[in-house]
């Protein structure tokens, strides 16, 4: 049976198969290879992920017949960086409090699952004018900041450090193409198709550096190729373990 | 834990999450409640897909912890109908064989799942033009017709009905917009944009009439909006059943 890989994060991870976003993008990649699985969970923010793992909600129990899945996917702080004291304060968590939850995730991922590659992806710039234009800002006054949602990913970056595991500095990664604003987010915070694009190929380069690339992964069924002639196809598919 | 939804065939199926293509925005749809999951083998036909099935593979074991799957869509023919003296006779499973297969495939999955929606999907039309232009084929005649596929697919709606499961007649539905042979088709056999569009739209319509309208299942944690003031976050998080 195929192993998994989940997404699971916030509405960007909710949203990343829409379109060709880069949930879909990595589903077609590894599509005769791995279920890529998605739990994506708009608005939600790290204190909410960490209460319902603590739960054991979201994900199978640790000795369900599917295994450990291959990699997860952990991209919060989106929310938690929304302003304190805005119209979404309802969705902030303080930067300490989301340092520490982060860190609970790991632990509980790495104690449930201690072969599973557990990725970080840092919350992406902010483009302060853009959330200005949201319907539901009825005060006029921006909710989240890039400078804020910045201070966020460093500790998303940092906490994984102290963990030991990879992380994508998604906030740097966009603000180092002049014109990011409008070129990887729609409404100043979700993804543009070249957005997407940043996140499959960083999220892809660093399965690749956790020995996930595809190629490498068995297929869970030959290729048409091995099954017609001079092939027998229904020995080859009988013996194919 | 989230219910799945197999889409298992060929090729097309294969391709569903690339670009905005039919599978991807199955997943999009259930994104907070089913996990559509991807069972597509690139050159299968019946035979092969039947002989898979009988011998365990390609789906979890009954009585795993997942439980039923909501839906399976059967999506095999475009193979099968490849003509058997062309260059692609390998993949070819005659029109009777194609019908019994077909038959014991669902016989399968209603014995292992009894409550699943199984769902026939026919090949597509074919465009002959644009599959003479096919790399492959270097003998310049055409392996599949549009034709012997339109009597796949008809012997696919045929078994739906005797088996009284639903069917999606994708062959004919096609076929009722003019100039389909490149609005819908990439290569004469695959699916543009507008092609996946149709599928989509398609089983979206299937599933509904099958009691699966995504509001009609339940999310598997509570919307973002029952979770800020005045309501208690984690309250509200630890009794969501």
């Amino acid at each position: 049976m195929r192993p998994t890989i989940y997404l699971f994060g916030d509405s960007i991870t909710e949203q990343s198969f829409l379109q060709a976003a880069w949930g879909a993008s990595l589903a077609n990649l590894y599509c005769r290879r791995a279920d890529v699985v998605l739990r994506g969970y708009g608005g939600y923010n790290t204190r909410w992920a960490l209460r319902v793992l603590n739960k054991g909600k979201v994900f199978p129990p640790p000795q369900s017949s599917g295994g450990a899945p291959l990699a997860v996917t952990v991209f919060f702080g989106a929310n938690d960086a929304a302003l304190p004291d805005s119209f979404n304060a309802g969705v902030h968590v303080p930067l300490e409090e989301y340092k520490q939850n982060l860190r609970s995730i790991v632990a509980i991922f790495k104690e449930r699952w201690p072969t599973t590659s557990v990725i970080f992806i840092t919350p992406p710039p902010i483009d302060e004018a853009a959330r200005l234009l949201d319907p539901d800002n009825k005060l006029g006054v921006v909710e989240r900041t890039n400078k804020v949602a910045g201070q966020y990913a460093k500790a998303c970056v940092a906490v994984a450090a102290d963990c030991g595991i990879p992380s994508i500095d998604l906030w740097s990664k966009m603000q180092q193409s002049p014109g990011w604003q409008k070129a990887f987010l729609s409404d100043g915070l979700h993804l543009t198709p070249a957005g997407n694009t940043i996140v499959f190929e960083e999220v892809v380069r660093k399965f690749e550096e956790a020995g996930l690339k595809p190629e490498m992964l068995p297929l869970d069924l030959p290729l048409c190729n091995d099954l017609v002639p001079p092939n027998d196809a229904l020995e080859v598919l009988d013996k194919f373990s």
